[in-house]
């Protein structure tokens, strides 16, 4: 189902080929599946994937191109991935947004792709972990996703990074959505970005002092101020990261967390499945249970436990 | 599993009971099942649903106060479900705003309610609809459902009413963040809230020219501008609650939309049970999966179709 030459363009980390396998990962069709279970297995660890995340505002971008071409500048090859939940009725509007970070889709050995969901089974977080593969089998030492806002979307795509960036503009007023949405949770470090503007140090002493709250940890998330603008704390960054990476290869964390996002990732991917089966091959039963459970007369729970019985074996 | 009388006492539409029903879907448990399953089947097409969604600083709660009061005064009972998907680290502080609608809540025949996830299966959609049985058992004629913002939750939400309202304030700031997360796409009728405030008139103008934009539809969601403080625009609001439920009447689309909802019901219980029937029957097999796709050497769809075809029939 997928093209010849693919495969051998994506261990070759071509653009080409790259950009056409998350084409096809954002399709989700079955020339998706194939090609995720054509791609090589694993020769390494796999890139550290950082995810970078915060609510509309917080400069986001102008931080992950910032601080991919620091990365470049050292000699490390970068793919970006921004995930982007829009609407079928506004995508094109907020896909428009994301025609930036242009000097770092232009930088030898890195790849800047936006991906909205279409078709992806089982939405954004597993099309963005699908694409993590294709990164892994062309060899990406470093994959940094972005995410729009800081919705529970984002919140599941930002399980998919082994290093979860929250960005918060020196306002904050947004803070109690992020707290809201969970993201709070599942930062390892917490960036005040635009530091170039006021308010900024008022930003830091503030999550500083949320930080010194949180449950004792191996790692106490640093809050760092950082100007994408002024290219200021992106040297202090890239330590934290560097950091983060290290901690998560000791004592095989990095593998347990894998192992989490792998049990995700299969879930997901069984939810899905066993539902679609149930309306492959039981139709009618499926059809009458809908029926009953409309019209009150059963339960959902009840109803799915008799449908799942009938599901071959 | 439940207590004696929980049922007689939800079908006299007792605050206790309600109270008590409401707090075992909230923890989502084998109670819950077993509750569910136990309600009597529909007597009548159950109440109108009305969702109430929109921006953090849209007034939702002001005005779902303003128009319970509303329907009230012209006799009927009113049950309210103000639904939360707060987090656990930041749960409290949210679910202390909740405290109000007390002239609402102290009014004859009505209750009002805030509810959060902890365990609910399937998260907060599917404990909003269970709730929605529980008030249908209750015989409430009108059940209005609020969210708190407007991420993909609270899109999932929404999808269990019958109509739904978008409130937006004046300013419009969040429009976008509001275009994102879909809701534009499912709002029967837009309210401009807080309508006392400057800007109420460009907001009113602006959606409508909006709306003028969405394709031919047998209802063309109207645009009213609503002040719940200086009870403006609420019999206007109330009329178009009527029109809509009226049309849902009509040609049966009301059962077609039970239909869609139902079967919604059911695939999120089914994938909730496959899930957990393949971790207690099949849990090696799950392990080495887990593992396999760890290490990159299968990928999840693989997994996920072979584990499937292991369930017990």
């Amino acid at each position: 189902v997928i093209e010849a030459g693919l495969i051998d363009g994506l261990r070759r980390a071509e653009s080409r080929a790259l950009a056409r396998a998350l084409t096809l990962i954002e399709e989700g069709g079955e020339a998706a599946r194939t090609l995720l279970a054509g791609l090589p297995g694993a020769e390494s660890d796999g890139p550290h994937v950082i995810g970078i995340t915060g609510p509309p505002g917080a400069g986001k971008s102008s931080l992950v191109e910032a601080l991919g071409l620091e990365m470049v500048r050292r000699g490390q090859a970068v793919a970006v991935l921004a995930v982007d939940p829009s609407s079928p009725f506004t995508g094109g509007a907020i896909l428009g947004d994301r025609v930036r970070m242009t000097r770092l889709a232009s930088s030898p050995g890195c790849f800047v792709r936006s991906m909205a969901t279409r078709g992806a089974l089982g939405g954004l977080a597993s099309a963005a972990a699908d694409a993590l593969d294709v990164f892994a089998a062309a060899g990406f030492p470093i994959v940094m996703v972005e995410t729009v806002g800081v919705g529970q979307d984002e919140v599941d795509v930002m399980h998919v990074a082994d290093t979860v960036i929250l960005a918060l503009p020196p306002g904050l007023g947004d803070d109690v959505q992020a707290a809201k949405a969970g993201i709070m949770e599942i930062a390892h470090i917490f960036v005040v970005s635009k530091a170039d503007l006021p308010g900024a140090d008022q930003a830091v002493a503030h999550l500083r002092a949320m930080v010194e709250l949180a449950p004792e940890s191996p790692w106490r998330p640093p809050v760092l101020a950082v100007s994408a603008q002024e290219e200021k704390g992106l040297r202090e960054l890239l330590e934290a990261l560097t950091d983060h990476g290290k901690l998560l290869q000791l004592e095989g964390r990095r593998d347990a967390v894998r192992r989490v996002r792998a049990e995700r990732r299969i879930r997901r991917a069984v939810e899905d499945l066993a539902w679609r089966k149930l309306c492959s091959e039981q139709p009618e039963a499926v059809g009458t249970e809908v029926e009953a459970v409309s019209r009150r007369h059963r339960d959902p729970y009840t109803a799915a436990g008799d449908l799942l019985r009938l599901l071959d074996s």
